[in-house]
C-alpha cells in the first residue's frame, strides 16, 4: 500500500530530527581564527557596535534574521495544541523563509498564551532580531500583540495569519474582479470567519475600496452592537454591513458576488453557492478541507474558485507574500509594514499574471518573479 | 604596516555580516516536498508531537538547539555594553558550539537587565530550546537567574561565566597540585574576584575539598558579616576565610600556595608573587591582560603559570568545557547539571594530560579528545 502524506511527513521529520540547522559562515582552523571570531578580536567588534548601534545589522546576523514566533494557540487547522505541537510548523515556515527569500529564520515557541506576557517576552528578545513574524496566535489576542509590538519596536512585525493571508486574497481577488468586470466598490463580498485572517481580509478589502462586505462568524452576520461583540468584531461592524443586516451565512450569501472563507470545512452548501450572483467568485480557503470542495462549487455555478490547496488551481498561499515582504523590509530598512504597502504588494502580485483566467488568478509560489516583485513593492512604496 | 587583530576582526565581521546562518536540512523542489515539510503533512507531525511531548526533540531541531543568552551587562572585559555590543560575542560562542560539539546554537540578546524580567523572558521561550547557556550576565543577578531557571525548567541551564570557568580552573589546578605534590585540603588558595567566575570557582574548589580559601574583591578579603556584604558574598564568607582574616589582596597572598585571578589587569605585583610560598601556582586569568604578565610572575618565582590567553602556555579557556557539557547533556537527556558532574568533568580534563609539567597542565582546545571526554563525563556521572 502506498504511504500517505502523513506517514511520509512523520518519517521525514524523524529522520531529519528537525528541518533547520545553524551553521557557521566561518571556519576555526587554529588559534588565529579563534582570535578573530572570538576573543580577543571580537572585543573590537563589540565595542564598535555598542558605540554605533545602527551598525549592528552590518556586523552580526541580525540584518538577515527573522523570528517565527508562536504560542501554539491556533496552529494550522489544529487549534490550540501548545508550543511543542507548534514547533514543526514554525520550523517549516523557517524553511520557506530560507528557500524563497534567503532569510535566516528561527522558530520560537512560547510557554505562555497570555497576550501581555507574550508582548513582554518578544520585547525582551527583540534586540536579537531583524524582523518578527508572529504565527498561529489566536484572535483576539493576536491583534493587541501585533499592535503593541509595532508601536514599541522599530523592526517589521507581521502576524502572518492576518497579513500574509489578506495580501494574497486581495491579489487573487483583483484578478477575479477583472475577469468578471466588477468594481470592488460595487461588489458584494461575504467573508466567513472573523479570526485573525478574516479580520485582516476585511480591513484590507475595505482599505481597497470595498463598501458592501458582510462578515460572518459562528453566530452569523456581524452587525453593529450585536450582543457579545468583542472590540475587534465591533470594529469590523463599523466598516461592513452598511444595511445592518442580520442572519446566517446562508442569508448573507444570497446575491453575493464573492465568498471568502477562512473558517471551517463544509460550511457552504451547493444551494448556498446557487443563491449567489452570476459569475460567482468562491475562495474556500479553510485548510486542508475547504468550506466547499471546488468540484461541488463549480457544479453549483461558481465561475472562479480558489482554495488553500496545491492540488487545485488558484492556490491562495501565504508563501506568496511573507518571504518577499520580509526580504524587502530587511534589505531596505523598512521599520513599519503598513496596510498601504501590503495593498501595493497585492496589486503587483495580481499583475504577475499577464492574462488572468478563471483557472489562473494568482501566480504559483514556484514562480521566481514572485519574491522579487513582493520585495520590490515593499521598497518602492 | 601589518594589520592588528582588532582591525582584522572588524573587517572579517563586516564582510561576513554575521558569523552564523540558519540552513535547511531539506530541499523544496516541488509541491510534493512542500506537502511534507509544511502543510498538509506537517499537521500529522504537529499532532503527534502535541500528543507525545517527550518526542519533540526527535521530530524538531530542539534536541540539538542551545540558546546563548545575554543581557549585555558584563561582556568579556568590556563591562555593561548592552545587547547590541553583546551580539558579536554571543555569535562567536555559537560558532564555538557548532565547531567543537556540532550543536546548533542561537544567540539571544535581551532588552532588559532586570533579573526577574530576564527569568520571565527565558521561561517564555524555553519550549523552543534543548539547553540554555547564560552568558556575560553580571553578578549578583546571574545567580538568581540561573538558580530560578534551573528550578523551573527541565533542560540544562548553565551560566558559563560561572561554571565553564570553574571547571577548567579546577582541571588545571588538579594537575598543578599534582606536579607540586600538594593536597587540595591543605593548600592555601587566594581567589581575586567575587563576581560570577570567582564565586563559582570558590564553590567548586570548596566542594572538591579546599578548606583554606581567601576571596578578595575590590574592598579586600571577604569575611563573615563584612559591612555591605551582598548575600552571595556572605555565602562565600561562610565557606572561606576560616580564620576570619581581614586585609588586602596583598595581605592575602602572603604564604599562599595558589593565586587564581578572575579580576582586573595588573592587580598583582612581583613582590606579591614573591610573598607566596615556594612553587607558587599563579592563574592570572583576567582577559586579555592578566593580573600579572607571565614573564613577570616567573621572574618573581612563580613555578606554574596559567592565563586566559592563547599566546602563553596553559590557556584556561571555557571552550574546553561548555561544548562537551552541552553535548553530553543533550545526547544523554541530562536535565540538571550539578556541581558534582562538573567536578567529574574537571577530573577527566586533567587526566587528558598524560604527563603534566609546569608548561602543560591542561589540554589544548584543539585536542580532539576533549569534547568527547567532557560529554562522556556528563553522561557517566
Amino acid at each position: 500500500m502506498k504511504k500517505d502524506v502523513n506517514q511520509l511527513a512523520l518519517e521525514l521529520h524523524k529522520s531529519l530530527r528537525g528541518k533547520m540547522e545553524i551553521c557557521s559562515k566561518t571556519q576555526i582552523k587554529d588559534k588565529y581564527d579563534l582570535a578573530l571570531i572570538y576573543t580577543p578580536g571580537v572585543a573590537a567588534v563589540s565595542t564598535y557596535v555598542a558605540n554605533n548601534k545602527y551598525e549592528t545589522n552590518n556586523y552580526t546576523m541580525r540584518g538577515n534574521l527573522v523570528a517565527v514566533i508562536s504560542d501554539g494557540s491556533a496552529v494550522l487547522g489544529l487549534g490550540n495544541i501548545g508550543p511543542e505541537g507548534a514547533l514543526p510548523v514554525m520550523e517549516g515556515k523557517c524553511v520557506l523563509f530560507k528557500h524563497f527569500a534567503g532569510i535566516d529564520a528561527i522558530p520560537i515557541v512560547l510557554s505562555t498564551q497570555d497576550p501581555q506576557k507574550i508582548i513582554e517576552a518578544v520585547l525582551a528578545i527583540a534586540p536579537t532580531l531583524g524582523g518578527i513574524n508572529l504565527e498561529d496566535i489566536k484572535a483576539p489576542g493576536c491583534f493587541i500583540i501585533e499592535k503593541t509590538l509595532r508601536e514599541k519596536l522599530d523592526i517589521p512585525v507581521i502576524h502572518d495569519d492576518q497579513w500574509g493571508a489578506s495580501v494574497v486574497v486581495l491579489g487573487a481577488l483583483i484578478n477575479a474582479l477583472k475577469i468578471t468586470s466588477r468594481e470592488i466598490k460595487d461588489t458584494k463580498i461575504v467573508v466567513s470567519g472573523a479570526g485573525a485572517a478574516g479580520t485582516a481580509i476585511v480591513k484590507i478589502l475595505h482599505t481597497k475600496g470595498a463598501r458592501n462586505i458582510l462578515v460572518c462568524d459562528r453566530e452569523g452576520i456581524i452587525y453593529d452592537s450585536r450582543p457579545g461583540n468583542s472590540s475587534h468584531k465591533q470594529e469590523l461592524a463599523q466598516i461592513t454591513n452598511p444595511k445592518q443586516q442580520k442572519g446566517t451565512l446562508k442569508d448573507a450569501l444570497v446575491k453575493a458576488d464573492v465568498f471568502i472563507g477562512v473558517s471551517s470545512p463544509g460550511l457552504v452548501s451547493e444551494d448556498m453557492v446557487r443563491s449567489m450572483n452570476e459569475q460567482a467568485i468562491v475562495f474556500a480557503l479553510a485548510n486542508p478541507t475547504p468550506e466547499i470542495m471546488p468540484d461541488l462549487a463549480k457544479k453549483a455555478g461558481a465561475y472562479i474558485i480558489a482554495t488553500g490547496r496545491s492540488d487545485y488551481p488558484n492556490q491562495v498561499n501565504n508563501a506568496l507574500a511573507f518571504p518577499g515582504i520580509f526580504r524587502g523590509a530587511l534589505d531596505h530598512h523598512v521599520k513599519k509594514i503598513t496596510t498601504e504597502m501590503l495593498m501595493h504588494v497585492a496589486e503587483n502580485l495580481s499583475q504577475l499574471v499577464a492574462d488572468p483566467t478563471p483557472e489562473e488568478i494568482i501566480p504559483s509560489i514556484f514562480d521566481e518573479r514572485v519574491m522579487k516583485s513582493v520585495a520590490q513593492s515593499i521598497r518602492d512604496y
